[in-house]
């Protein structure tokens, strides 16, 4: 698959809201995924810490509605942009999240995910 | 001038259409210029040059509006997304411009700009 079409695909299945599900699908074993963040959540590399990082986000969260811009593509990388409207479950805080994210494909795979933090 | 404050900085030259004058004062002397496309344009290095395609580009379209929006901070780099309703003057084609940009930031200054076009 072309970077394009792991891109389309990808998207397809966020704006489904299967995050975790196109984890399991596209992050290769070695992923990286990179936060704007210092702290235990600033790097973590391999797909089974990637999955454990998403299921925390998942129960720390109540997503009330997401909306997915993109992709934007160049080369092996491309761009998408995640506006979420959620509740931290801890605090009960209501915030609207808009981020952009940079995905680094190789071999049909997610080797790389980098976050980007607006505001 | 912190990531931060340089892709604040930018983005306001950018809300006020100063594209060149953001050029002449943040690009670094060996600034890299990526597209997403073949040809002459996919890699463009130096500041003289860069610009020179800044000119090429200004003077082969008519921007009947922009919107800018971020920036998307992480680390040294950051991503905005452009917005623009554009005509190519030669062809009279008017065109939705929607692209992501990367920017990575180096001692204050552009060292990489790296263009994600969208649809």
């Amino acid at each position: 698959m072309s970077t394009k079409d792991v891109a389309a695909d990808l998207v397809k299945m966020w704006k489904a809201g299967e995050f975790m599900e196109s984890g399991e699908k596209y992050w290769a074993d070695d992923v990286v995924s990179i936060e704007p963040m210092d702290g235990p959540m600033a790097r973590i590399q391999g797909k089974k810490d990637v999955r454990g990082k998403g299921e925390w986000w998942d129960n720390a969260h109540e997503v009330h509605s997401a909306e997915v811009e993109g992709p934007y593509v160049n080369g092996d990388q491309f761009i998408v942009r995640f506006k979420m409207d959620v509740t931290v479950k801890e605090s009960g805080q209501r915030m609207a999240m808009d981020e952009t994210a940079l995905y680094t494909i190789k071999d049909g795979k997610i080797i790389e995910e980098r976050f980007f933090f607006g505001g």
